[in-house]
């Protein structure tokens, strides 16, 4: 972690105490108390022009965003985080962006009572890259590789045209997934990040069965409605098709489904069910086959 | 960890079994079992441009770069590598750069038994950045701030000129850095990404001691001879000014520092003693003020 500077002294300045940081930003490593539980890692690198136009939206925006996606990826596995290193490439010439981007990260990051313990700050003639890796730890990490035919399918949210916003200020369902956790026996869960059709077919692949949605009980976001205004497309199909809703998708037995259409510990939808083959949605009674594609990074 | 392509695809595929990764790439996050010891974690981003040259090198030995500041990190903390995750930023229509920089990963991690368990891989219209974060493991981590005075202070290498090659293709000093921590209490430790004097400045200013370097003790490599040809500056100079030498320096007792001049575990040099106060070298018996200012990444 060579190169910081302001960042690894803002961070030194954190007021919080955490039992967990044995050791923080200043040395070669941050060090962290073991705990009994799996380690859970996950990475991502967001570039102005792909991920965010910062020109847009400004840096405070994507701090907030930059540490979200990877806290939904905690909770995608249903992870308590532990501990975050960002690393940033900023563009050079502007004395606010890297202080702003920081304290964006920091507002994310505290509202989860996650310490970023490390990183590393560098400058560049390029645009901004910020790469955050989030550590976190389960006792049973949930998977994408349980689901059996029969399971209901549930989200955790209204979905389609984050574009408008909601990819930017959405909040991570850390918390969501450890009452459902605690609630039931989650079978596969995953969170959306490419769209609900191509996120749910990761799930089927790894578990090796079918899905079918059912058109009418799947909840469209207002923004989705929003975005028809200015596409070729339906409601229905920004919400199967759009990325970064960063709600959650997830499995459950029948008996489970039902004790969560009851007593439901967070709001959840309940979008279909897992059959033995095929990906379909059915509407009004008809059935026709789902294509798995999802949004796809602008390449 | 959204976006995977080939990356994931190529982690996927890597035959080497290893018993502490509990879950690898294709979940939302990599898991590992727990261990005892604590756990540390470091992340460094490189960039096209500033880190290396990417049209001059290539990306086979970026790779190796990438992985080796990190698990560099990892041995300035005497830790064991426990595993790494790996983003990237491609530059868009070079079809092979994503493999070969990933052979190089690979082949660094390799040498040290240490697993790719995850990533994010991104194609974008900017230059190269990879962001590398390492985990390792130590129950006793060494850090910056336990020098005192009538310290003798060693490195494990010859310094300088590192810009010659040296800064793509050194060796993690992962195994002297285990080795020296069976054999002796460090007090403290750093490797020398900034500089020698630069670096050693931070155990100084952490430890709140001073230091003596003698400056016929310390070890010169053939690169800084060579570069003073095209430099202003003597091969000394270089080798306490130049960064990225990737040696560690490091702080013992004086009868720890005697067992180590009489049996060395590795290869070390005496370069100096701690003092209680200031920062000087030693030359045919002129004591002069030392600078702590190495290498700077250019900016």
């Amino acid at each position: 972690m060579s190169g910081e500077f302001t960042f690894i002294d803002w961070i030194r300045g954190q007021t919080r105490p955490n039992t967990r940081v044995l050791i923080g930003p200043g040395d070669d490593c941050a060090a962290l108390s073991p705990g009994r539980s799996p380690w859970l890692i996950t990475t991502d690198m967001l570039m102005d022009g792909t991920d965010f136009v910062l020109a847009e939206v400004g840096p405070h925006r994507v701090g907030l965003k930059a540490m979200a996606v990877n806290l939904s990826d905690l909770a995608a596995m249903a992870g308590r985080p532990v501990g975050v290193v960002v690393s940033v490439a900023l563009p050079r010439g502007d004395d606010t962006l890297g202080r702003d981007l920081y304290h964006g990260l920091r507002e994310m990051a505290d509202s989860f009572g996650v310490p970023i313990v490390g990183g590393d700050t560098n400058s560049w003639a390029g645009p901004l890259v910020i790469s955050v890796t989030a550590f976190g730890e389960a006792e049973r990490p949930v998977r994408r590789n349980g689901a059996k035919p029969g399971d209901w399918l549930f989200v955790t949210g209204p979905l389609g045209g984050s574009i408008l916003g909601h990819h930017l200020d959405f909040t991570p369902r850390i918390a969501e997934a450890l009452r459902l956790h605690e609630t039931v026996d989650l079978h596969a869960m995953i969170d959306i990040s490419d769209g609900l059709s191509a996120d749910l077919h990761h799930i089927l692949e790894e578990s090796r069965c079918g899905a079918v949605l059912h058109a009418e009980a799947i909840p469209i976001a207002e923004a989705a409605r929003q975005l028809t205004q200015q596409s070729s497309k339906t409601p229905l199909e920004h919400a199967l098709g759009d990325g970064e809703d960063f709600e959650l998708v997830f499995a459950v037995s029948p008996e489970d489904g039902e004790k969560l259409l009851r007593e439901p510990p967070v709001q959840v939808w309940k979008i279909g069910e897992c059959v033995a083959d095929g990906y379909w949605i059915e509407e009004q009674k008809n059935r026709r086959p789902l294509v798995p594609t999802g949004w796809v990074h602008s390449l």
